[in-house]
């Protein structure tokens, strides 16, 4: 027996719905009964899903859709080369095939892909290897390059080329293939073995309508950003125009090895407990905690058991348990301890970030300005996972307000102008250009979303010496560069275009903007101080003259007194200025 | 042979690589394999991706979960009851198990779910009857019960019970169950024949990790909205401290019965009809053009044919070509045939917007204000999916300035001071309130990223009397409902919170915008006109006494004279005023 919540309102309310219903009833043969909806259930495939929503994976528009296919592509092969410890090399090429319709390739020098994954990995949707383990890495979903695949397939009714060699003296092999979509499964159409003058690598090409457009949230734009984020990259570009740009590595130093970790008790939720206490091949609680957390060792899984033993419901819980015998109660109250017991916080080595000295390298190679600073964080974690931030600037530009200031005038020519820097570092009167990076991949979208921009207007920028409206960024001459590097970037959407706004990453990135912050304003002020002294310097050289020329008419002295006066009034003043 | 897009580049670029890759893998010897790497790859279930990210589907704070676990739940009760032809009644409660859990319950009388079904639709992600077929309905995706079910798992590590009848002489069924969260399948836990004092009807209970609070996104103002959107509903809340509200219909006419349609030709991208083709039963291409889709008949169809075999690459299409053995080429001419030729719009049957009566009789009965007015818009088309937008305002709030302007002082009483409505009418100086809707369901979050905020912003409030600061919501004591009806409602996210900036659906909006906004502007000039004769009238009453005084002075007028000379003035004033 149930009880019907209608009674507990409102008998009349109850009387009169039962009176309608019927009457309904009587005068609706419409009404379809359980029944029938019941035969017109069915389940949705992941990629149908996706493909009817596919704004949320960032393919909203022809633009936008050119871009995410480029950075899912770039990003599988960083990752593959990372995780195979080759320096990336990558190659970009957009071409028009036709009004609408581009064709974009990418090549990697990565480990290529075995004949067997090929399928899955480019068409099926939610396939991956990296949703499941905690380590930094781009990918995240096993969503991204099938997805683009699956864009170009609705778009153009095109299959995707896939070449893909795994070894000097293995064969190469090309694919051609769909997703379908109807059951989320790859669909081959031929896979043969090929010739291909190369060791190794992948190069997978995607035919999609799009549009093609340099500027803020452009390929060109993207390819750069991810160039300076990833200073070990080098990296090709042939945009449709047939332009080619290479962006060459400024560093043979891979980035440091990341290390996969375990959960860390403080961020697992009740749930995954409860289904990781099933799963388990552990045979005692001591030993499940142990090994399947990071930072439990036996000392620490004695404390949580005893305490947990403490709790209503715990039922017998010790450290011997069977942990899958565990039932809820007793993970209730396992899990109350777990929040409740001192923990030391999880092991760093699972995050590599970019490093102080490589990000302004990186900043100095593609963004033409006149200071730079850069400032890593220690790591910090938010819900468990582990995560660091880091921030560089870059301030100045050449014919700039900034620089005048900053520099006394002395402007250094550098070897060649890069086109793009005007969007890099914008004009004096002009908010600061923001880089948002996360796991080294640029966010271009969704700027006002993200915790670094959030940050960023948080942050007073006065006391470093720019200028801020209320609640905007800072106005100057100014690029500043955020990167998130975590073992799981908790971002707002599938489309990975911002990050979440965690009270420890805005707490994080705030320091790190201080940091940043406190060098600039001392950069700053340094060059006022010099503007100042260079206006001193002006208005003796400017005034001394007329002081000549008004003491020879009093003192009645010779050109040649008049000069020597005037020169010793001039080392006298310079010298007392102590420039 | 396959080239390499590292030649095209630059041969010294790859000379480079190659000498630096081999020399990285003698070094590396960190470096996984392709072989090693495919061991990793693994299938991500849909419930395993929702579930760790669950800010996706409306899960991301335990305030907002509360919410959308009570909107998922009544949506489905709703379109339930729609689909069978019951007029709904449907009751709510939250009540309070400890510190931060939350049992969440809801009722109706709606048709029930037959015993088969009940495991795949509450323990299973992308499961359900609304996402293939094309017509209007609250839900779409056949996600967001079974999310707030594996939400209340994951944080209390408890399953959910479901009751349901299906009818009067059927018995009632009580399930229990729970997500088996990486194999995205239901797990029964109980299934059992229950009594339960009803004729037909669903009852859904979770228990969750949650936070309750009234304001502007409570469930509270969800469920006033939800009964403003839905006049034919009976709404019953029980609040965790035990209060009790009860919105009563205030109608007995069900919504518009809507029909499903066929796809419209316009909107279809080339892979779906690519798939199409492959899937159809029909036997000739005219066939097929005419049953698959709406408003193509055998001249339409003819016209699109004789077009897509003029182009290029069509081969032989004929009206009787057979459908599955078009190719690829040939289907691209076919679809910019399509596009090409004037198809009339689609059938409006689909959708039943809520009528001008019907939304001002909500407003008036949940907001309480002095002006009503709505507009609802003839339907249109997006990506060939039919919408209708509807607006309505209420206007002037007793005791505000705009009541005050608008009423000349006329206060009517209401029978009772609602508990909630300073939160739908602002005061006078405060920005605009809007309530927004997409298919009668109240959307709560991200008012700023919506279509509808972005028209109402775009709308020139002053001409109609409003003050408006640039860029922003227009400035008054007036609360603004939009409603977006449509077979497809283009959501920004999957937590369906914001309506995506279509520019037909943006058009409409400020067109219905534009209605609403004359009629308010002819009773705001009213108001003033109003407001100024009261202003006279006064200055009437105030001075005409001095006058009888100085009167009775000059001409020595006794009091009885003097009282009548004022009245006499008096009356001859206010007829010439022509009040």
């Amino acid at each position: 027996m149930t009880d019907t919540l209608f009674d507990d309102n409102t008998q009349v309310a109850k009387a009169r719905s039962k009176k309608k219903t019927s009457k309904t009833r009587a005068r609706a043969p419409r009404g379809k009964s359980a029944e029938a909806m019941a035969a017109k259930q069915r389940d949705i495939s992941v990629s149908e899903f996706f493909s009817k929503n596919r704004h949320l994976l960032g393919f909203d528009s022809p633009l936008k859709a050119l871009l995410t296919t480029v950075k899912e592509a770039v990003d599988n092969s960083l990752d593959a080369c990372e995780e195979a410890g080759i320096i990336p090399e990558i190659a970009v090429e957009i071409t028009q095939t036709s009004e609408k319709v581009f064709k974009v390739t990418i090549e990697d020098n990565g480990p290529g892909i075995v004949d067997t994954q090929i399928g899955k990995i480019f068409g099926k949707l939610l396939y991956g290897s990296k949703f499941h383990k905690l380590s930094q890495s781009r990918g995240q979903q096993g969503i991204g390059i099938s997805a683009a695949g699956m864009y170009g397939q609705l778009t153009t009714g095109k299959p995707i080329h896939i070449f893909s060699k795994t070894g000097k003296r293995k064969p190469a092999h090309e694919f051609v293939l769909s997703i379908d979509t109807a059951r989320n499964k790859p669909e081959v159409h031929s896979s043969e073995e090929v010739k291909w003058d190369k060791d190794h690598g992948t190069k997978v090409s995607i035919e999609m309508e799009a549009r093609y457009q340099k500027g803020a949230r452009s390929v060109d734009m993207y390819l750069k950003q991810t160039a300076i984020a990833n200073p070990h990259l080098t990296l090709h570009f042939t945009d449709p125009s047939g332009e080619k740009v290479t962006y060459e590595r400024n560093t043979k130093e891979k980035p440091k090895e990341t290390i996969e970790i375990k959960p860390h008790p403080h961020g697992i939720e009740l749930g995954i407990l409860i289904a990781m206490l099933k799963d388990t091949t552990c045979r005692s609680l001591s030993g499940f905690l142990q090994e399947e957390f990071s930072r439990v060792g036996a000392t620490v899984a004695k404390k949580i058991i005893t305490a947990a033993s403490k709790k209503d419901g715990a039922g017998t819980l010790t450290t011997k348990s069977y942990p899958s015998r565990i039932a809820r109660q007793e993970a209730s109250a396992l899990h109350a301890a777990i929040q409740e017991t001192k923990i030391s916080s999880p092991s760093t080595d699972c995050i590599a970030p970019i490093g102080e000295d490589l990000l302004i390298a990186g900043l100095k190679k593609e963004v033409e300005a006149d200071f730079y600073a850069a400032a890593t964080r220690p790591a910090a974690v938010y819900r468990g996972n582990p995560f660091q931030i880091e921030v560089g600037i870059a301030f100045g530009k050449p014919g700039g307000v900034g620089l005048e200031v900053a520099d006394g005038g002395r402007i250094k020519k550098k070897d060649k102008v890069k086109a793009m820097t005007e969007d890099l570092v914008g004009a004096a009167d002009e908010p600061a250009r923001v880089m948002r990076f996360a796991n080294r991949v640029p966010l271009l979208y969704q700027q006002s979303a993200c915790a670094v921009t959030k940050a960023l207007i948080q942050t007073n920028w006065k006391s470093y010496g720019l200028t801020q409206p209320r609640g905007a960024l800072p106005i100057g001459p100014i690029a500043i560069l955020v990167h998130i590097a975590s073992v799981w970037v908790p971002f707002t959407s599938e489309s990975k275009e911002a990050v979440a706004s965690y009270p420890e990453i805005m707490k994080e990135i705030k320091l790190a903007l201080q940091e940043v912050g406190r060098k600039l304003g001392t950069h700053i002020r340094k060059g006022k101080r010099l503007k100042r002294e260079y206006e001193k310097r002006e208005y003796i050289e400017k005034y001394i003259p007329h002081i000549g020329i008004a003491l020879q008419e009093i003192l009645d002295l010779s050109e040649k007194e008049k000069g020597q006066t005037v020169k010793t009034l001039e080392d006298v003043l310079h010298k007392s200025r102590k420039f």
